[in-house]
């Protein structure tokens, strides 16, 4: 009877009180409120939209929905809606926990085109990020620093509502997509959560403003629940660095980790920013002390340090992993047709073939393979003359439809007479 | 799958395609579609609308999920949204049977303050309304006119989203209210459909405006589906009539029919009214030449006798329902307080009266008193002094809450002291 009353209500465009909020999720967790009453209200909050409050609201009843941990001493922890050739969880969060703070960082498999932060971490071999709870508090508290999958006991109402709005058309919807992104990071107990919210080709918000949106979402939720909250919308036009896959970005982020992030200044930087972001807001101190604290703690290997002690906690074996990297694999090189300058490089396109390669995965459980992918040698910016190498393809045997696969990557580039101005990461900042 | 692509469709705010509505409808049907989409969809519908061509196509899909009638002469029938005291079926059908028109009547149960047509025609002893299709077909043939209850084999899909909204907030929605009751209408293969679509405090539409709209959206769908169509938006603010209940409805029919009926003009005009529509639509005659045979048809009683070979073809005994309407009953009388004339009678109240009184029922299968009931003394604009009766109320025996129900009774008038105008019953003319 209470589901039909909130139904009628938010139909009617009307704001759900908080505890309302908090009985419909609880009693569509404990199955007393059956699909299709769930998936009404999905479609009505597609339609009517929740407020910041509403929001808030929902975000801590799918919390409440399962277990949620608590730390005594100061926590963050930055989360990407996703990218092609993101790998900056692998910069950030070491940076983060190099400076003192304590980063408990649940994550989730990838789906679709771009790979999750897991699947790129496990290309470590020996690594897993399927800790249980308590193996997770305590690599955090010893190392400062744990990337781990979420486990069933996180949020279930989540879990049980994303695969209905999966079914209804009921995906898309700012409040929704807040919910179920905050929810497990509030589950984690971070104190400060900062995002990095995605646009362009590459990215799951297209435009600027639909970025804007979510990423003001999120930080008022956030900061409606009690947590310090910030975010950066970055570009998602074309990929991040030169690596594209899961082994080779993790590689990568260790050069950058080394300082031996030649070609990746920007990747460098807009990492230090995030890192930086999450240390004044945890530590209250000002954006421009905590960016030097950060630059500091890069160069002088504590970041890397702790990306290593938080690989050895996790299982990982990183000579392994070199070694892993030198195995003979299969690669085939896509060359400039004329010279001049990269002006574009299309993220979607260069994901679709990385995926097609074997990068990603279409549906839970497929298997993925760490070695396949795509790595540039050329990014925007750069002077290319004809027959020099724009992008390698690569994986572990030779794939299926390398050619279609190889033009597609070459369509990706556009080259163009004159000199091209790189554009700025960071589009917009929301605080 | 298609079902999501029609979600996120319909969720957009677009018009979904015939072909599209009509497989949306059938994998309902059929089960292949389950009822969380259903429910989204049903709450897309409610928040993005539908316009005239999809709620005739949704209507079409839902009459073809079950039996539809087809009959080698004209037909016609008249659907009321339902009101307090509304006995019109029993006058306007067997006068347009009279006229020379088939009238096959699919209705439905009673179901809260109001009941339903089949609830009060049954009052009549050994009448049923519960005829197979054939026997339906063949009582049509042979009368001219039959009332009966649709059978599973109509609309199957109806009855299963109906349920689902009224579970899923998606009941108040203009194209699944008019693809729910025309479908049904459709079925029945009456090929003029005339609306009488009441407003106000004792009908489902509660604002003028909603009922124009209501209206509108029903005649469009008939007319675009190939039938003729008009409607009516008709007072329900007072009760229709003196009689409110059953068999006192069914005796006050008679009564009209029998042109006993004085203080009952404005019916007797309302029911000619909308048989002369069913008449001018079917035989494509002038609406004042449609009013002048039907005026003449129920003055020489053939409207009269075709009552009667209806409910003699559905096995009622109009003799043994006068004995029943002489059986000595629980009735109490109540008086107005002062002196002046009837300015308003409140239709709400009085059906709460009758309900509680058992008169209506309140889940499907409840018992229904045929004699329970309100019958009113008093009529808006009539003249009454202090201790004159105001209306009776009735039941088989002495009721429960006897004084709350003859206080709230009496809430139900308003006396004024000076003289009254009565409104036309007739509100709006669409067509």
């Amino acid at each position: 009877m209470i589901a039909k009353l909130l139904l009628d209500k938010k139909r009617e465009g009307h704001a759900l009180g908080s505890a309302e909020i908090r009985e419909f999720i609880d009693g569509f967790t404990k199955g007393e409120i059956p699909d299709y009453q769930m998936s009404a209200m999905a479609m009505a909050i597609c339609c009517r939209g929740m407020n910041e409050r509403e929001t808030a609201d929902l975000t801590e009843a799918m919390m409440n929905s399962g277990r949620s941990l608590k730390w005594d001493f100061p926590t963050a922890d930055k989360h990407s809606t996703g990218g092609v050739g993101d790998k900056l969880s692998f910069i950030i969060q070491p940076l983060a926990a190099a400076c003192g703070i304590n980063v408990p960082s649940l994550t989730g498999r990838g789906l679709g085109l771009t790979g999750g932060t897991a699947d790129k971490l496990e290309s470590i071999p020996g690594l897993t990020c399927s800790l249980p709870l308590d193996r997770f508090q305590s690599v955090v508290k010893e190392v400062g620093l744990s990337l781990a999958l979420q486990t069933d006991e996180i949020c279930p109402a989540d879990k049980k509502l994303y695969a209905l709005r999966d079914v209804t058309g009921t995906v898309t919807s700012i409040p929704l997509i807040v919910g179920s992104i905050l929810s497990k990071k509030f589950a984690e107990g971070s104190g400060t959560l900062v995002f990095d919210v995605k646009t362009g080709r590459g990215a799951f918000m297209k435009t600027k403003e639909s970025a804007v949106e979510l990423a003001t979402a999120m930080v008022k939720a956030a900061q409606l629940s009690g947590r310090k909250s910030a975010a950066l919308v970055t570009d998602m036009d074309s990929p991040l660095g030169y690596a594209v896959g899961n082994a080779n970005e993790v590689k990568e982020s260790l050069d950058i980790l080394s300082r031996a992030d030649k070609g990746l200044e920007d990747i460098r930087d807009l990492s230090v920013e995030f890192a930086a972001l999450m240390v004044s807001l945890t530590k209250g101190i000002s954006l421009d002390d905590a960016r030097e604290m950060c630059a500091e703690k890069l160069a002088d290997g504590s970041a890397l340090a702790k990306f290593k002690a938080m690989v050895a906690a996790q299982g990982g074996d990183l000579d392994r992993f070199a070694r892993l990297l030198e195995k003979p694999t299969f690669k085939f090189c896509i060359q400039a047709p004329k010279s001049g300058y990269v002006e574009d490089i299309d993220a979607e396109k260069v994901a679709r073939v990385a995926f097609r390669l074997g990068a990603g995965r279409e549906k839970a459980g497929d298997r993925i393979d760490p070695l396949a992918g795509v790595k540039l040698a050329a990014r925007i910016g750069d002077k290319v003359s004809t027959g020099s190498a724009l992008a390698t393809l690569e994986s572990s045997s030779e794939p299926d439809g390398l050619e279609r696969n190889a033009a597609e990557l070459l369509k990706a580039f556009s080259i163009v007479s004159g000199p091209v101005v790189k554009k700025s990461l960071i589009i917009e900042r929301i605080s």
